[in-house]
């Protein structure tokens, strides 16, 4: 028998997406989609691409709509997970939360980064942090999912090997990232009208990104040896969805010697989900367009200066993809169940 | 066991989608992959999308490499397949052209349109026309199929169901058709390029593009009452993928009553890739990208003017996906196999 | 001395063209700019290419604000500049307006297609229908200007001739517009964001829109002999300007011998802001971006069916740069005046 | 009475570009234009946008096609140039040459760079580096005149101040760049192609791009006493123009304290064509478009790290604009002439 899955917010960008995925999913079935904006319409009026394959309504969000689920995706802003979190872990439900609710582990660097008073602080740290290539067994076992953020996913994937390794210094990262417009979600912003945008070029936040904490408490998690100090620039890319992270670092002196390629193909050998280029072929984000995969290029430019590149689909890898992932193996089922699809080519 | 299947022309536009499309079929395996520029490489190297989908090396387009395959499509320039058909269809091959080789019933039309003399003009009669919407029961039988340009593949499954009840006047139909850029398919010319296409909009070939004898054609099968007279005007539009037709007609006086949203349900009732939209809702491309689903808008503007509206993906049910569909059709599979995908929702 | 002007709504895009354009003008200066959503900020600081072009504040829109300028543009939504009209009338000012107030001299017709109790009835049938090229002399004498629609001016400017010359069937004239997304303005909605509209296309409101209407009203003033019947269907392409017509009509039977290219090239000739291309050559909307020139193709297809295309930059011909070349003719100035830029050809 | 111009080189992006600005300019005309692959056509019959701007015919790429002209710009592949150059200065020509011919100083590292045999190398000592903010008074003085690259000009323009001042570490400096398509010029390539390049997104040339050496020629220039160690990473943005870079580097630690936004705000004091941004607001490529400008942000995010931020027109400030201003200097014409257009705002 089918698992029952809720998606809280689903006609957003990230919701829309697990509904794409979920539809073929052979384990689950799709019985609660909820928006407060839309409530009463059929998803497949709001999106006519959904015709035929999920004609249901959405309901308004609220916990007797979402209870007789068993597994809850949270597809919302930052701040609506953690108002049910409570009550649905009491009743043994799974909970996957694509917003930041449960990101960082930390209260005051939540207080710190987010305007939101959180209801249960307590959960910070009993969420697990769901990046299955690093953190697959604990995720395994919990009931609390938070979903990585699409920047930290690219970035921790490309840097992981260098940091378990202990291969870098940790004082002077450089993460130059660039992602598609849908990163910013469905909400109306000036810079997410087509006017704006197509045909354009920025940088964003260079102060201070939100992504740029949960980067940092991750870093921290797979090499605690060393002061850690990160610098992250995010820009803004005239396209729909894709995100590339340009890494910039420096080799230990004692570390110059060591096989890049053969760091990166052996670390992530067996995960499906991660391909390492063959040195001097570098990611396009085209290439993983609609897939839940991450291709990485590691480059040694000098003695001790390397450049990595990855790219993911940030609203696959980087959201509704990661986020079934995870509910993949939360549930015991295979990891890779309705996330197989070949990359879109053209 | 599994029917083994060529690709000839395997790194076009055409040909990467029949890859991606095919990768996942449950009943063939493509055994064969050729390209003459790109022969000896792996086609996962020349669309980085596909690696770890399909690694094999690309062979040179000849006899000897497509002949041991059950399955022959030709997604290549015109002119190629007509080569080939004859020794192919003698050894009970089957074959799918996506280029224009058979596509014309009439040799003479054939001279006038194409600048290739045609290798085997007797098998113009025998083809068959793949748009399984209106040609279902001659595809089961055949071993060679014309499959259809992707201009009228749209235009004929929007206009059908007027042209059977004989509801409009057939001496004044205007097709204003819109196409994206890989309609033109790969290879080189300046309004392919980024600069020259983006940000542009253009009509072309107002004298008589190659699509318009080939929509006649299939017309005048549909209703042979009347003079038929079409002018069909095709635009370049700056994205990659979607066909839109806008279709204008007249009702004659005598059907003006007639009931069109329902003339369209029932004559595409149990198609599952034809979808009639809903009264005063319009079709848009994106809601079919990456799909072979058509949709399809009509309407009634004044008491005997109709416009019709009708998107597909050029690239699937214009291209690889109705080629597919034929191919299960042609095998006796269930129609849907590897077509059944969810549109690219974002 | 030069004149002193006021643009009404200066933040949406044809009120930030109107300052691009008029910044240069040698006989105008800007001395007021009003934006009730932005008033107190400075226009460089929402558009920053202005910066060190035009550094003033805005204001809000209320008469105290722009009483002392000679020249008001509206660049507002419908029903600002008849709030306004009467009184500057009164005192003399120039009165552009660039919305749909007093483009139809009927208000029945207003009544029918404009949610919005007209303040003015009087005044439609005082003011000036702005298409220089067709109403030069009376746009001379007029202090109240109604600057034509974006899709009319491209359909009336392809048309006129003949019209004008009372060549074609009028009963069944089919105009298949596309426009770029900046036609649509600045205001929030879902189509356009960029996510939505980029690799997307779609018609709209063929039930009717509201400029269908007015270029019946002005096609009636070309050509009252005959009863007029306009399809007119106007789509929505990714791209942020431009607009191109395809106009499928038929030549009266009497009229097909007539000269078509020697028609138009006749009709226009010495119009600086109108180009007929030459046999054969369609014109393309990159080729009139950032400019107010209008090109025209006009094709004979068959003994009596002809089609027309047309581009114009909707943002320039189709909106700020014709209200300019309204200025210049109603305030005596060299028609060119800040309209001679090159075209921006990549 | 005007200065004669040539174009060599004129149908590619920078030549096209080098004639919509000279076509206004008050002081020059242009007399030739050539072109190998076009040469009898009418340039305004490949770019129609010039149709009634300049309508002369392209001629052969020869001495004898040139030498009438005072002022002959290059806007070639790299090795044209320098083979005209000697008779040009022989006969006092003044020669502008956007392509890399003379750029480099040192003819090792031409050799090592550029796979062609230089054919007057002693030249490369006495061409000058026309990037006039830092060098304007040599470029006074000149008559062969090297224009710099587009990711140099922004580069340099960004990181100069701080170079000067000596305040940085020199042996760290990341360059992060980004660049629109056109960068790579309208000969063919797959990456150019709309349906290759439109949402997608790279990284290229890691390894070494052919701007780093004259990046780094420029910037020991601009700093003598220390090391100099550059990444430099460019990457592909799918849009027409536009160069954003960002860069990273360090504080020395006695030069902590330093004002940076004076800093800047001083160096460019009086320079019409460089824009230093508010603290805190970033420059986007569109506020440059079509323009000669160059918009820094100079941001300090730690102690001791800051990043810069600058944006260019690759095709104006990058090439053909910067080469009018370099014109307008070598012959003591104002220097802002033909290049005081507003940017293009949407």
């Amino acid at each position: 028998m089918k698992k029952k899955v809720a998606i809280v917010g689903a006609t957003g960008y990230s919701g829309i997406e697990l509904i794409a995925l979920l539809a073929n999913h052979p384990k689950v079935s799709i019985r609660t989609i909820t928006s407060n904006s839309h409530q009463g319409e059929r998803i497949s009026d709001i999106y006519p691409g959904l015709r035929n394959v999920l004609d249901i309504k959405l309901v308004a969000t609220k916990m007797s709509n979402i209870k007789e689920c068993d597994i809850v995706f949270f597809a919302t802003p930052n701040g609506i997970a953690s108002k049910y979190a409570v009550e649905l872990l009491n009743t043994n439900k799974k909970i996957i939360d694509l917003a930041a609710d449960f990101r960082l582990n930390d209260i005051k660097q939540w207080d710190k980064h987010y305007n939101i008073k959180h209801p249960c602080p307590k959960l910070l740290e009993k969420a697990i942090y769901g990046l299955p290539e690093l953190n697959r067994e604990k995720i395994k076992k919990t009931n609390l999912l938070a979903n990585p953020g699409c920047y930290p996913t690219a970035t921790l994937l490309a840097i992981a090997p260098l940091l378990i390794e202990n291969a870098i210094k940790t004082d002077d990262i450089v993460v130059d990232a660039k992602s598609g417009i849908s990163g910013a979600g469905r909400g109306f912003a000036l810079n997410k009208l087509f006017c704006e945008t197509s045909e354009n070029l920025a940088a964003y936040k260079i102060a201070g990104h939100r992504h740029l904490p949960e980067i940092q408490q991750e870093m921290v998690k797979l090499n605690s040896h060393n002061r850690l100090s990160l610098t992250f620039v995010p820009h803004l890319i005239p396209m729909k969805r894709g995100i590339l992270v340009t890494i910039y670092a420096k080799l230990k002196q004692k570390k110059q010697k060591i096989d890049l390629q053969k760091l990166y193909e052996t670390r992530y050998n067996g995960e499906f989900f991660v391909d390492i280029m063959p040195q001097g072929i570098y990611p396009q984000t085209k290439s993983v367009t609609n897939s839940n995969i991450c291709r990485i290029s590691i480059n040694k430019i000098s003695a001790r200066k390397i450049v990595i590149v990855a790219v993911i689909d940030n609203l696959i890898k980087g959201a509704a993809g990661q986020a079934i992932q995870n509910m993949n193996i939360m549930c015991g089922f295979d990891e890779k169940l309705s996330l197989t699809e070949t990359p879109v080519i053209i």
